[in-house]
Parts: structure tokens; C-alpha cells; sequence
């Protein structure tokens, strides 16, 4: 890469402008650059760092496809290198290939100086696994990349590109570590620019490997990350630097907007990273998310349905938190299975949240269902048929309300659910966003209480009761499933750490519940095709990373 | 790659075995193999060769992350070398990677001889784009393979490797040929096994792409193709064989089962590839596809709502075709709205292709509906909300009939109403398989008359009146959108040739009709995003090979 001519200095301060950029929304996102160089000006600070693909915004998927995306991506970097007038900016965006092989595209950093682009880091190793596409659209640079900014040598990485030290991965995916190639070159720090979506524990893993490459080498290394949601992926921001000995020096604020004023030569102490409970950093996370989606996707409204029950529960709680309780309209939709206690629990719940409430009884339209279907049924003895046909009614009138005032109906099916198909298609999995649809149940449990410890809201009553879904009489969820308990840690082994059946034998659970919710997860994958886009927060949510046939006849259950 | 023992002979026989094997079923897919061997027995073949990945089946998706079904792989290729006893074995495998770098599997076929694996061939040029996602768990090779089967020295390649030959395209994807690479190790002759999707059009491209490699080489070159169908991708067989100056020698069927029993000592004449109309040849690749995506996932019945417009009837009588008339069941659900013409148009179809046929009356449910929800709409003027409702109660009362009988519900929506948005989630979206859902509305017309030529079907009146949704008084789909002749030439010119709209509004078409086309395309991401999964026969599916964010700004329309 070519030298900058910057005189080298002493001190360099750099902002880590952690931001949360909109998919080509190129306007947008040039202001948010406006702003943070505003910020960064008043600071003092000689750079700003701005995340992966933070122009087109991440991941711009098949947009990248259209000439015109590029064309518009090229014409924001223009406009965003003419503001590099006193401070340098480096920030990612989508670089054509001209050499007339391979992938047509790179995901590119530019660094933007007095006014134009000085120089371009490109990324090698592309991510493409779980969620991940980027071999899809990406040419990998074939060598790491140190450039001069503000005078001093900069190994400038682009997020994966730092995930393939030998010292810290056992089986690794790729062959190269670009770190170590840009140590070998001399650098006098290391920065990172990502889009490293969130899931559990994923902070802490950042931490521990950004540690151990300071150490490695021996120098610093800054990391500013992505904030904000787009579709499933979530982005907890936490951008943060290590000092050359490995000590963290910075760490950002999680799921939340945030400057890191960096001064090299003049860095704050040491301090441990900043840790939680799984339940409230997940219960930030899918507030930020549904805002963000909702944000994006030009929604101010939303409508749940109120069973009575935790999921539902606990949707509507987030949704208050992330769009305003005002905004937030609950419907309970009785049927002649709907336990009193569940109405009064869900009219309880909507009270205290302060959300919008109406009751829309159902048992009139099932009645012209059952009458309407019986020639057509034979006689046929009730099964889960009837019981769908209500969740679709309720779907129907959902629907209905979101087509009349625009409303987006979040769904409230949570992960242990969806696994399992204890759902109806077109029914509870209607709606435009899936808010709890990666979270076990056990974990939806935790979050309510987490919620009530933020501010007291779902009756205790709905905790205590056994779930179920009321859709035929005295029915609860433990007729048809294994206990919550045991199912999401099958669950987790099984989707999550693609255990094989022994291995999850080995660990003691009755083999029929194993067996069962094995071949569950596996017949069901036709209804997880058509579901509502969901919330990521493990690190495998059903969508975009869980790409099964359908039309298939292995099995494990 | 290692040299086979066997002796040189002047004369090889090969049997290519276009076959259709089934994701996961490794016992059936072995079964498949042991009938060819047979076949291949009695006509004396030295070798049969089957397409790529024949054993797991093909797409095997995220299913290969699981190490029980990379064992349950390679249990099916010992069986299958064990068979390879007088006859040699040329089959496509999933190969573990040992190297401990990289992707942890390669995409590879097996040589068998004399009951085991006497040569492995890997896959270099990996397709990562529309519909493949071949870099999400191969690593590719870095060598072509020169293999000796039988005394003779093969180019063994796999489908894409035979796909970036700079003597055919203008630009490439990749910077290697390995077909090039093989013929500078020289060969006898080529053997490429692939998977290769069936659109329309391709066939004649491979024909032409073949013949030049062959030219360009001065060698024959030999195709075994896989037929069948996987969830959304159709593959159309037409295995061919090319003779060492480009000549066409071979080509097999179209859409079914062949063997290919090529002499290389003693072809048969040249001749020219079988051509047929676009909308004849889609009629048997949705055939197909219908046929075997329930097969494969375990359906033998299907439903189908007929409006008495040409797409239910187009989608009924395809599934007559497909698994036979008296497993189809036609389901009239007039509203207030239906035409009595439309009732009996379904109801004469139904009588001429002898499928079951029922009506179920959706007024009184409709009624119903309106009832609950008018104090929830608050006496807002009716809208499409009233609209959506009508289309999902057929939705529902399709799945009720689906849940209590086990039909598989087929959606009728075509490609031109999917890309616009001009349907209803959880409406006339609900189903199982969306058949049609790739075909633009003027190709479903030709299918309908493709269909009468067959045999007539179809009433006159179908193809006559004007199409309607009839969801209120007098509508006419031409209230919403432009004619669909105008639709779908700026549909394809915007969905499969991805061209700008400058460029779009070049061919003189009103600019109203693009600019609104386009942002209904843009805009409706989210109703596709839970839609049914589609049958492929077109270059650019929505599905696999479209994914595009659904929070995003980016605007062309």
C-alpha cells in the first residue's frame, strides 16, 4: 500500500466512531459521518474509524448485484473523502475489481486524506459460514494491508481478518493470519474495522482474541465495531483497545451508539471487561434490534398477541421499551378453550406496560369455520386441525389490524417452538418480525424476569402457570413436549453445537425426548422456511445461518 | 492423481448414468446405483458414471455439517466401491479435508475399481452466487485431476470446472480452466459429472459451452448430468456426449432417468440438440419438480384452490400430470365477490382433468370476521384489509383440509404477482410448494395452452377474461398494475438481467409502469422473504438466488 506524506508525530488520536449505519441509505449514512467528524474535530483527534461496510451499510446481501448500489456507494465515498479535510477518516466500502477475474467486488477500507482517497485496505478472509456471505460477492485480497495514517504504520484489517490467529483457534478456516503478515511488516498498531454481529458470550470471545494478538506482537490494537440491527443480524457495538501488552484500555458501550477517543501515547488504565447476565444483555439486544427493524423499515407501530402466557409476555414488554409504550397495541383474542386467568393475566400485563389493549373474541369466526368446514371434514374427530385453524384466525385478525392502521405484528413463537414445529404456519408464526424466535424458552423465562426487575410488569402468575398453548381443553405444552428444561439443552446441543444423537445420549436425557425432538427439529424444517424473520442472538439462530433442505430423508431422531 | 493398473484397450464403454437421487437417502441412492450396475452389467460398459454428488444428493445444504452425515457418505461409498468389482465406478462424494486449513470438506468423485477407491478427483472452480453456496462448506482443489480409468487417461472435472473456459466467456468468475489445465497434462478424453440446475435456455448453453471445449481441445468430451428435483432447484438431465471436433454424439432426456451407453470407438452420427418450445419444455420441468419434491418430502395428495383463473388452473392440471388427477383435490371458495363464470370455469376444469373437486363457501366466515373486528377497525372505509382477509380464510381452509387429510397444499401465484407484491401472505401465499411461483404471468398463459394441446382442459374462457383477484366488486388485476405483457418484460429485464432503470426506460416503456414496478419489487422484499418454496426455471428465482435485506433504503423505483 502506498505511504502517506503526513508528517509523523509523536501522539495520535484516533475516534472510534462506533455508529449504526442504515443499508443503502447512502444520505444517511454520509451524515452520520458528518456528525462523528463534528465530534472528532472538537476532540482533537487526528483520525475517525468508521466500521466494515459502514457506507453501504452490512451486509447489503444481493444488493451489491445492482450497478447502481455500487455507482452510489462510489459517490458517498467521494462525498465522505472531501470532508478528510484536518482529519483523516478510514471507513469501509464496496470496491469494484478491475483486474477481470474472479468476484467482481472487494470489501474494501478506504483512507480518506486531505480530501481524497490515500489509500485502500482490502479484506482477506471472508466469511462464509452461519450468516455469513461473503464469498458470494467478494473477491479475498491475496495480502494484508499496512498503511500510513497520521504518520504512523497502521496493520488495517477488515473484522474476520483478525479471526484466524494459530495461537488462538484449534481448527482453523483459513490458512492465512493477515495480523501476523502485517506484524511482520512493522506496524506501530493494529485496527480492526468490523461488522461482528452479536450472540451470547461473543463480547467476552472478542475480548480474549483481540488480547491475544496485542500480546503476539507486541503492539497495540484498536477495534471499532458495527452497532445497530439489520434483518436478523444484531451488532453490539463494545469496539474496544488493547494495550501492546494485551491489557484492555477502552471498551464501548454495548448495543448503543458510542465515541472512543483514543490517544496512544496517553491511554486510560487497565480495567476488566465489562460483563452481565446472559438475560440482560439479550434482553438489550432484542430492544435495540425491534427498534432498529422497525426504524429501517419505516414502522412506528406495533400489534401483539396477548395470550396470557410468557412469550407474548415478554414480546410486548420489549416492544414498549424499544418503541414507547404509546406505540404498542395488544390484542387478546379469547377462544372457548381461553382460560379467564389467561385474559385477566394478558389486561394485567397491558396496564401495567401502559401499551394500547383490545379484546377481539374469535369463537364467533371459528364457529362459521366449523360449520363452513364440516361437510368438507367428514366427521373426521377434532385433531390439530381445529386447533390450527384458530392460531390462523388469530394470525387473520392481526393481520388485519396491521393491513388497517399499519401496525408491524411481531410474532411471539420463541426457539424452543420453532424447533420443534409446536407452531402454526400462517397462525402465531404470522407477523413481520420474530422478536424471541432465537430464544429457548428457558431463556424467555429469564428475560421476564429481568424485565420486572427493570420495571415490574408481567404477573407473577404467568410465571408459575404451566405453559400452554389453550387451543383445545386442559391442554398444556408438556402434553405434546419435554420439559422446558431438557428440551432446550437438547436443543442447544443439537442446533447450536451440532452435536450427533450419542454424543447427547451420553449426556443422561431420556433417549425417547431426545430421540422425539430430534426428528421434530428435522420434519419441521418446512415450516421454519416461511417464518418471520427473527432476532439473532446465539450463535445459531434459525434463517439466514440454518439453510436445510427440506425435501431431504436424512435422520438422526 | 494416482495411475490405475488396468490394462489399455482400444475400445472403452461407458455408461452414463443420469439419475435422480434423493438428499440424504443414502440407502436409496445406493439402491440407484446397484439397478445402473446392473444395466451396465448386461450391456458390457467398462464404466459407469454418475453425476455429482450423486450419493448425499445435491444440494446437500447445511446438512454436511453434521458429522453423521459425512460418516453415513462415506459408509454409502465403501458400499458402492464393494460394487465395483468387473465395472468401474465414477461417483460424486463428499470428502473430508484432513489438512486442518481451511474449508473442513471438498466436493469430489470417487474412481472405483476392483472393490475400492482407486482415485479421488476434487472440485476447483466452487459456485458461490445465485443459487450455490458451494464456498459456504467446500474448499476448492488447486490441480485439475488426470485420472486413468479403465486404460484410458480422463479429464475428470465436476460441473463448474468446465465453466470458465476465456475461449467462451467475456468475463469470469474465477481466474483458473481447469479443463485447460487438464488437457496440458493430456487426456483421452473429458468426463465432467455435474448438477448442473435446469433454466430455460440452458440446455442450448451447455450444448455450445461442451462443443467448445472439446473444439478447443481436439478431445470428446463426455457430461453426465443429475435429473430430478430438490426443494427449488429443477435439474434437467440432457447428459451429452461431444466427439473430439465439437460434433454433438449423444444427448440425453430431458427430465427423466436415461442411460447414455457411450462406445467411444463407435459413435453414433452427429446431431443437432433437441430444441422444443420454452413453454413446453417448462411444462416438464414443473412436472417433474412437482412430482419429486413430494415424493421426497412424503406426499401423495394435493390440494389446490381454484378461482377459475388461468394460474389455479395451470398449477391443477400440471399436478394432475405430476402424481395423477384422482390425488388432487380442486377447492372453489367463492366470496360475494366471485363471478358465477368463475365458479364454472373451476368447476368445468376440475370435471376435464378428473381431479376431486369440492366448493366451500367463504362468505358466512367472511361475514364473521367483518362482525368481530368492526369495532376494532373503527368504522374505517374497507380497503385491501378486507381484501387479505378474503384471501386468508382460503388460506386457512386450504391448511385445514391439508392438516386433516395430508394434502400438500400447492400455491397458484406466479412470478410476475410474487415480484410486485400482488398477493397476500398467509393468503393465497399458504402452501407447501409454490409450483408456478417462478413463472411470469405471460408464460403461465403458454403453459395453459401447452397444457390444452396436450390435452384440453383449460375452458376458452380462461384465457379470455379479463384476470382478476376478485376480492371486491368489478376488480381487475389491471386496476393495481400495468399489463402484463409490459410487467414482465420489465420484470425480466429488472429481476433476471438485474439492468439498471436507466437503462429499462430505454426501451420506451412508460416511465409510470417501470418507476412503480420497481418499487413494488424493492418494497415487497418481506412477503417473499415467507414465501413457499418455489420450482427454478428461471435464470433469477426469488428464493435461494435472491437475497436481498429487507431493512434497507436503497430505492430505484
Amino acid at each position: 500500500m502506498r505511504q502517506l506524506g503526513r508528517t509523523e508525530r509523536n501522539i495520535v488520536k484516533i475516534l472510534l466512531a462506533q455508529r449504526d449505519s442504515t443499508i443503502g441509505d447512502f444520505v444517511g449514512n454520509v451524515a452520520i459521518v458528518r456528525e462523528a467528524m463534528g465530534r472528532a474535530g472538537a476532540a482533537g483527534a487526528d483520525v475517525v474509524a468508521f466500521p466494515e461496510l459502514f457506507l453501504p451499510g452490512y451486509p447489503p446481501r444481493d444488493l451489491v448485484e445492482k450497478p447502481s448500489f455500487i455507482a452510489a456507494n462510489e459517490h458517498a465515498l467521494r462525498d465522505v473523502a472531501a470532508l478528510a479535510t484536518d482529519v483523516a477518516i478510514v471507513i469501509g466500502f464496496i470496491e469494484r475489481n478491475e483486474s477481470g477475474a474472479g468476484k467482481r467486488l472487494f470489501n474494501s477500507v478506504a483512507v480518506c486524506e486531505r480530501g481524497r482517497v490515500a489509500a485502500v485496505a482490502r479484506k482477506s478472509l471472508l466469511p462464509t459460514y452461519d450468516v455469513f456471505d461473503e464469498g458470494r460477492h467478494f473477491e479475498p485480497a491475496t495480502t494484508a494491508s499496512v498503511v500510513t495514517i497520521a504518520g504512523k504504520r497502521v496493520g488495517l484489517s477488515i473484522c474476520e481478518d483478525a479471526w484466524n490467529a494459530p495461537e488462538f483457534w484449534r481448527s482453523r478456516n483459513y490458512s492465512r493470519d493477515p495480523i501476523r503478515e502485517q506484524a511482520e511488516q512493522g506496524v506501530d498498531f493494529f485496527l480492526n474495522v468490523s461488522a461482528s454481529p452479536y450472540s451470547v458470550g461473543r463480547g467476552e470471545l472478542r475480548v480474549r482474541m483481540f488480547r491475544e494478538h496485542a500480546r503476539t506482537h507486541g503492539k497495540p490494537l484498536l477495534f471499532v465495531n458495527l452497532v445497530g440491527g439489520n434483518d436478523e443480524l444484531l451488532f453490539d457495538g463494545r469496539s474496544l483497545v488493547v494495550d501492546s501488552a494485551g491489557a484492555l484500555r477502552f471498551e464501548g458501550r454495548a448495543f448503543a451508539a458510542d465515541d472512543l477517543l483514543v490517544d496512544l501515547g496517553a491511554m486510560p488504565p487497565a480495567r476488566e471487561p465489562f460483563a452481565r447476565a446472559d438475560e440482560e444483555e439479550v434482553l438489550d439486544a432484542l430492544v435495540m434490534g425491534t427498534r432498529d427493524y422497525m426504524r429501517k423499515c419505516g414502522f412506528t407501530r406495533a400489534v401483539v398477541g396477548l395470550s396470557g402466557g410468557i412469550d407474548s409476555s415478554v414480546v410486548a414488554a420489549i416492544a414498549a421499551d424499544a418503541i414507547g409504550a404509546a406505540n404498542v397495541l395488544g390484542v387478546s383474542m379469547p377462544s372457548r378453550y381461553s382460560s379467564k386467568g389467561s385474559l385477566e393475566d394478558a389486561r394485567a400485563l397491558a396496564d401495567a406496560l401502559g401499551i394500547g389493549y383490545r379484546v377481539v373474541p374469535i369463537d364467533k369466526i371459528f364457529q362459521a369455520y366449523l360449520e363452513t368446514l364440516a361437510p368438507s371434514l367428514e366427521g373426521r374427530p377434532p385433531d390439530t386441525t381445529e386447533e390450527n385453524v384458530q392460531a390462523r384466525i388469530r394470525g387473520n385478525v392481526l393481520m388485519a389490524l396491521s393491513n388497517k392502521f399499519g401496525h408491524l405484528v411481531l410474532t411471539t413463537g420463541n426457539k424452543s417452538e420453532l424447533a420443534v414445529g409446536y407452531c402454526t404456519l400462517y397462525g402465531d408464526m404470522s407477523g413481520g418480525l420474530a422478536l424471541i424466535s432465537d430464544v429457548p424458552k428457558t431463556l424467555v423465562y429469564a428475560l421476564g424476569r429481568a424485565l420486572n426487575r427493570r420495571r415490574p410488569s408481567i404477573p407473577e402468575n404467568v410465571f408459575t402457570k404451566a405453559p400452554s398453548a389453550e387451543l383445545r381443553p386442559n391442554q398444556t405444552d408438556q402434553d405434546s413436549l419435554p420439559p422446558y428444561d431438557a428440551l432446550d439443552q437438547i436443543l442447544e446441543r443439537y442446533v447450536e453445537k451440532r452435536e450427533p444423537i450419542d454424543q447427547i445420549l451420553a449426556q443422561g436425557f431420556d433417549e425417547k425426548w431426545v430421540r422425539d425432538t430430534i426428528a421434530r427439529v428435522e420434519r419441521n424444517e418446512y415450516k421454519r422456511k416461511q417464518a418471520a424473520p427473527g432476532l439473532r442472538v446465539t450463535s445459531k439462530a434459525f434463517g439466514l445461518g440454518w439453510r436445510m433442505p427440506i425435501a431431504q430423508k436424512f435422520r438422526e431422531g
